[in-house]
């Protein structure tokens, strides 16, 4: 007997039939005397059609984060009853509860809530009286019992806390790929499913544009220690467990994966005169509007003068914004000018292996050498390195990365 | 300043353009410093729509009462987060709350619930911070926390037993039509707008057919002692005040209003040895399969063979159930035959004012017979008379007998 969650997303549930192939997938797998607790996120188009509805009242309906939440919270409460009906038409004992009915209760930070702790009592009494029970993904609520949203990615948060706070067997998230890949297989033709990946490296890898697992989801399970299995919900392939660490049989490869993010704009600000408290300007500036910046590289413009260069880049979404305050804090430090570029993309290397292999990073820049491709701007953390090059070249360079580290030799 | 809860039902709020004419025709009506809860049902066509996903999985969704609550549920759940939103934009400050929020505490007999009690601390706590509160009708929680919906015309019972719990100062319903008539104004051209009416002649005309008001909420209001305004939502006109007593001006009238009912039908089943048990033979057998039986007359068919004729109406809508039942029992009872008609309907006068006016059946029977409409069967109760005709003669027998009692003189 086992106690197993498992989580679907809005494409798995997009209609009343792929819902009812859910049902029946989770019926097929379930073990006699398995518990199983099914988190689903709301069908496929209902959020969109809710946001629009919101829209024909205010434009910018995402001023009104509470009614916003309130609104929200009725798609996956649609899908959860649904999906109970599913399993009940196919002869199963199933009961469906909101986020809060399921304990779980959030800060008041409405449309980002973050959970703070999941009571779920209910959710355990429900599972003894036999049923499988249906648990509404993305929401919980405050302490004043108004529902709350828990940003992108929280249905797969939701899931992850929840078999956290169940100590369940597993916790299986099911998605649209079947795994984790050792690069994009949409780019990388022989890129590698993954048996098994760290938290930490699943999170560098998000955080560097791997886009399977929101890194909210991953740092909880790093958090409650709970493995999280990455399915797909189309195959019975087995998945990629993330986990503290590996098992034996996966140590053989020094990195991990070849993520890639075209969406990044590098900034450039020239000629600045160079005085302590320069970084800080631009930098607390730029937080002070929430834009986050990622690579950061400051080099001599002219030593006789002490000028200096400072280059970062940004999200290309947060471009527009970061433009702005950037002109206006180069104008106050009197820099020379603001240069923008929009064709850079950046590819990177990331896995706990490479701590003490100090010939990991040579062997990537050798590769991207080899082929011609200029490297504009380097970053590295302490289980990743990453390169900013020419958009143009990214998919030779993700190829090209991919194939020196994972080749068969 | 007053305490005023105002109830808009789905056709009122049918679009989100619909929506902000609500809240601008409530900020209109608003005095400075007045606290203002608006109760409201779900959008038009929303239940419509979740019932018919509902049925792709399971063509009898009603069978699944709880996961049906959860469902419909989310209806009024987006109705209240778009009109707050529209408040909002408007200008106003304004929150939602579901059912359940605004403490609404209903047994657990899911789809039909009924109101056990309010604790509305937190709608109180709302105004007190000078909010408009948005409450979602039709719905509170059982003592699980699970949502249950009230059943028909529970939007109504929802705002008038939160005016009741609040203390409010008024109760108004907002309908298509702007408040009771002394018949209905599609069949009656002149039938009068009664300003005042009491609760249980507006029970009485529910029972008998007048379709405004479904009884539940006026029986909650008459148990509350809360007086409901039946209002237009389209114009601005006076309505209808349902309280425990008129004051003086409107005493004039000895009947209160005409109502009929076409969908009826009557079951006779001839020749039944008159027996003692009979009637409770059949009417148990009806009872048990829940149709209710209306008019009932019971009259000798033949002195000498001590056989008799139980003649009795039921909803049109119950017939099937009923024919198969009655069939059943005439058999075991060895009845000569049953006979179905289904051209009948039944008109009704309604008034306290009846009460010690013995001439009032006389002169509804005489302008009956003056038109040769027949009377069929006859039933009264303490403060309505009601007549079985043709229903071809329904039309001309409402305007008859709206002539003979409401005719200026």
């Amino acid at each position: 007997m086992s106690l197993i969650v498992k989580k679907f997303g809005g494409s798995s549930v997009g209609s009343t039939e792929k819902i009812m192939n859910v049902a029946k997938r989770i019926i097929a797998e379930k073990e006699k005397n398995d518990k199983v607790v099914v988190v689903v996120s709301a069908m496929g188009d209902t959020t969109d059609n809710l946001i629009k509805l919101a829209k024909e009242i205010d434009k910018e309906p995402y001023k009104h984060t509470r009614e916003m939440d309130m609104l929200l919270t009725t798609g996956e409460q649609m899908s959860i009853a649904l999906l109970t009906m599913a399993f009940k038409v196919l002869g199963e004992n199933a009961v469906s509860l909101t986020g809060p009915l399921a304990g779980i209760k959030t800060n008041d930070i409405h449309t980002k809530g973050k959970i703070l702790d999941i009571k779920p009592q209910r959710v355990i009494d429900e599972l003894d009286k036999g049923n499988i029970v249906i648990v509404a993904g993305f929401q919980g609520c405050d302490q004043l019992g108004d529902p709350v949203t828990l940003g992108r990615g929280g249905s797969d948060t939701s899931a992850v806390a929840l078999a956290g706070a169940l100590k369940a067997d597993s916790c299986e998230i099911y998605t649209d790929v079947d795994g984790i890949y050792s690069a994009d297989p949409r780019i990388v033709k022989n890129a590698r499913r993954m048996k098994e990946i760290t938290y930490h490296e699943m999170l560098e890898m998000a955080r560097l544009g791997s886009g399977v697992m929101q890194p909210r989801s991953v740092e909880v399970g790093q958090l409650l220690n709970m493995p999280i299995h990455v399915r797909s919900t189309f195959t019975n392939k087995p998945g990629t467990i993330i986990r503290e660490e590996y098992t034996m049989e996966e140590k053989g490869f020094v990195i991990r994966g070849v993520s890639h993010d075209a969406k990044v704009a590098k900034i450039a600000v020239l000629g600045v005169p160079n005085n302590p408290g320069i970084a800080y300007s631009i930098f607390s500036a730029l937080a002070d509007n929430n834009v986050d910046v990622d690579m950061i590289v400051q080099s001599i413009r002219n030593v006789e003068k002490n000028v200096t260069d400072m280059v970062f880049t940004v999200a290309l979404d947060d471009l527009n914004t970061a433009k702005e305050v950037v002109d206006k804090v180069a104008a106050d430090l009197k820099a020379i000018g603001v240069l923008i570029e929009k064709d850079v993309a950046k590819v990177s290397i990331v896995g706990v292996g490479m701590l003490g292999n100090p010939g990991i990073a040579a062997r990537m820049f050798g590769a991207l050498s080899n082929a011609g491709i200029n490297i504009d701007v380097i970053s590295t953390s302490e289980i990743s390195i990453s390169c900013l090059i020419k958009s143009a070249a990214l998919e030779e360079a993700v190829n090209i990365i991919h194939n020196e580290f994972f080749a068969e030799k």
